[in-house]
């Protein structure tokens, strides 16, 4: 038997059907954000600091991708947001099949939706979920080649994020070496530095997401 | 158009084709291992550790699974060893015909033939590529709640190896909870704590690799 490739078609079935999911979004005026990273490169933290900053002034929603299980569903749940969990199985990605069934259990309108991909630098990069834009979380103690090794995300991503620079002083990461990297592959993304279990860095991430969330609403209201 | 379950079938001939790269590694009285872990969690500087501890002493190729560059198989390349780099281009993982490829560039026999996948705790767990065994590792700052999020890995690793432990006092990880978590998945892996930035932890792991080298000779001389 000959492998089969197969992954054209799916990506462009997936493609429509995160199509109509944007449209589902857009009617409910809301900022989606596709958080992708390393597993362990912090991306629960990152939401939990965002949440923590956002949470009074904005309706926020997270939905959580996992494999398995539901443990930062119930860490951000202890937050007071709303939260969706997706359990994909056997699948190392979300893909807008999935988005489409956690949208049907969305009963309320949210200024942000924070959708947490399953740990994985690869695959989902590869699938659209009908996000306005997809964010990369780069940890230090992961290096700072990452960028040339796994260019799609990073290629892709509108806004990266350098997490976890409070271990600076004991990894070796050259913060200057991964914004190289990162521009290689992508030299208009946005950037930002923080450390998601100090807080540091998250006033800069907020402002942009505050004055994005109000983009989108003038955007839709037009 | 419907999304195409093709997995399975796949899976299969991947089998089939693993199962002839065994035989190739058979008859060159090789130890294969299938070294897994996340982008970053330290998989080359694992290596680079086995290499200059174990290269007077055996024949040993590395074999380097990258998406893109060769940016690994030139650091390996300078310690004196064989190195065959693959590039997987999109794929998430090797798998046993991108395996059968370098095989085919092998004109030595090899004691010990250490292959690092893609960077992904998902993806290459699925796919068999003719190895003796699976060796999982495990960073600190990654989290001690992985086994339970991506628990195929930690299920189907003979070895788990937990990396980084010289960033213990930095990362909010527990050593018994990793263990505990991993147990859970896998009551039999053989696990090492080890530190590849410094070297702590490696004379264990040599010990136990040595020992399977000449256990899988005994084996196929019989």
């Amino acid at each position: 038997m000959k492998k089969i490739n197969v992954l054209k078609p799916v990506l462009v079935s997936n493609q429509q059907r995160a199509r109509e999911n944007r449209k589902v979004f857009d009617k409910m005026n809301s900022l989606v954000i596709n958080i992708i990273g390393s597993p362990g490169a912090g991306k629960t933290s990152f939401i939990k600091n965002i949440v923590t900053n956002l949470k009074t002034k904005y309706k926020i929603l997270v939905i959580e991708g996992d494999i398995k299980g539901q443990i930062d569903s119930k860490t951000i749940s202890r937050l007071g947001v709303d939260v969706i969990q997706i359990n994909t199985v056997t699948e190392c990605h979300l893909d807008a099949f999935m988005t489409a069934q956690a949208l049907g259990r969305i009963k309320k309108k949210y200024d942000l939706v924070l959708v947490e991909n399953v740990g994985n630098l690869v695959c989902p990069a590869e699938f659209e979920i009908g996000e306005d834009y997809k964010l990369a979380i780069l940890s230090t103690p992961e290096g700072d080649d990452k960028p040339l090794k796994y260019p799609l995300l990073f290629h892709l991503a509108r806004v990266i994020v350098i997490n976890k620079c409070d271990l600076l002083p004991y990894v070796d990461f050259g913060v200057g070496d991964a914004i190289r990297n990162i521009r290689k592959e992508n030299p208009g993304a946005t950037i930002f530095e923080v450390a998601a279990k100090t807080g540091a860095g998250f006033d800069k991430v907020c402002k942009h997401l505050e004055k994005e969330i109000h983009a989108r609403k003038k955007k839709n209201t037009r």
